[in-house]
């Protein structure tokens, strides 16, 4: 297998297209959602997000990033505004949509792309209802980043609705068949094989595989 | 399909482990790879991490999110005293082994499950030569969250290492001919299927799916 190699002075050199490509594929597969919000005045929104992460189980806490230059900040606005938002798991049967808000839309990208918004007492934005994993989350913090000015926004868990035959006895959620997909670079969707999982390593002793306990 | 919900009162009576892994399944699935460090005395380090995301192309920035009660933090203090580390994509052929760092061994995790450094002039820390996609960083700066005390660190690309067929034309890394794997929850490795790539996206059109521009 023959390998390419980048320096920094290539990088700084190459197209600015290709650059885009090149360093969105680099950080692997990654987590794709639409976060949905509404304004103080009920105005929906829904944008698609690949940069979530997961922060802490205790409390129940998520990251996400925002690029101010690149991406409408409706979002970033209603959730400083209403301290709500909710994260939802894109499903293949619905990926041409959930990509589709990423336009520059006039209207509510519910509307435009054609997805239900779904409500619940708990939290004041909008569920994607065609999606499997649905997160309700109030807002916690946010840094913007000295580097680049993106945000880096923490938000809490304050619900959680998923597909009953997906959860698992011991908490893990198999998200294969749960239908989440994943993305990489920009623009490309990727269904998922099923995982090997393995038991809590410890030194010395052989990895044990673990089945995926679900019921 | 009927759904399961959660409140945030649920959640937080879950027994600990069932929370644990629901809450690290929640964000889909992840980014997995191996951070590599080496200390000033050249001693070095290798850990399993999820919590990586893009945060900019030009300059070329990558979060890593460090848990600092749950990790062994001889990573971040490596980058903190050498102001280097790198990321590396884990592959099928290796999964066993990557899985295996993340127990508490009291030699370097490369002796310990036989993997091997590779070094590179421009980055003091070394890679992991199994693997097929690596990047080499240097700090940029870091933010102590105040929610949980977990640490957003940003380090800047100044190398990329990749098998050349899996290069594209448009810059696009074909991460499935690669071999990366992703991961979800704590303990699931799966492989991924081929992409669906769409074109930019525009209002009032329908979306153009775009090939993978591979070579």
């Amino acid at each position: 297998m023959s390998q390419k190699a980048f320096s920094r002075l290539d990088i700084d050199g190459l197209e600015k297209r290709f650059r885009t490509n090149l360093i969105n594929s680099l950080t692997g597969f990654k987590s794709v959602s639409l976060i949905a919000t509404a304004s103080l005045e009920g105005t929906t929104n829904l944008s698609i997000f690949s940069q979530i992460i997961h922060v802490g189980a205790n409390p129940p806490l998520v990251g996400v990033l925002f690029r101010p230059h690149t991406v409408p900040r409706h979002t970033l606005e209603n959730i400083l505004a209403t301290q709500h938002f909710t994260i939802n798991h894109i499903r293949d049967s619905f990926v041409v949509k959930a990509h589709h808000t990423s336009a520059r839309w006039d209207q509510s990208e519910f509307e435009a792309c054609e997805l239900t918004p779904e409500y619940d007492k708990e939290v004041s934005a909008p569920f994607v209802a065609e999606a499997s994993v649905k997160i309700g989350l109030s807002y916690v913090e946010h840094y913007t980043l000295k580097c680049n000015e993106t945000v880096f926004l923490v938000g809490e868990i304050q619900k959680i609705l998923l597909p009953d035959d997906s959860l698992g006895s011991d908490g893990f959620i198999d998200l294969v068949k749960a239908g989440t997909m994943t993305c990489s670079g920009l623009d490309a969707y990727h269904k998922v094989q099923e995982p090997t999982r393995f038991a809590y390593a410890k030194p010395n002793q052989p990895l044990e595989r673990i089945d995926k306990g679900v019921n």
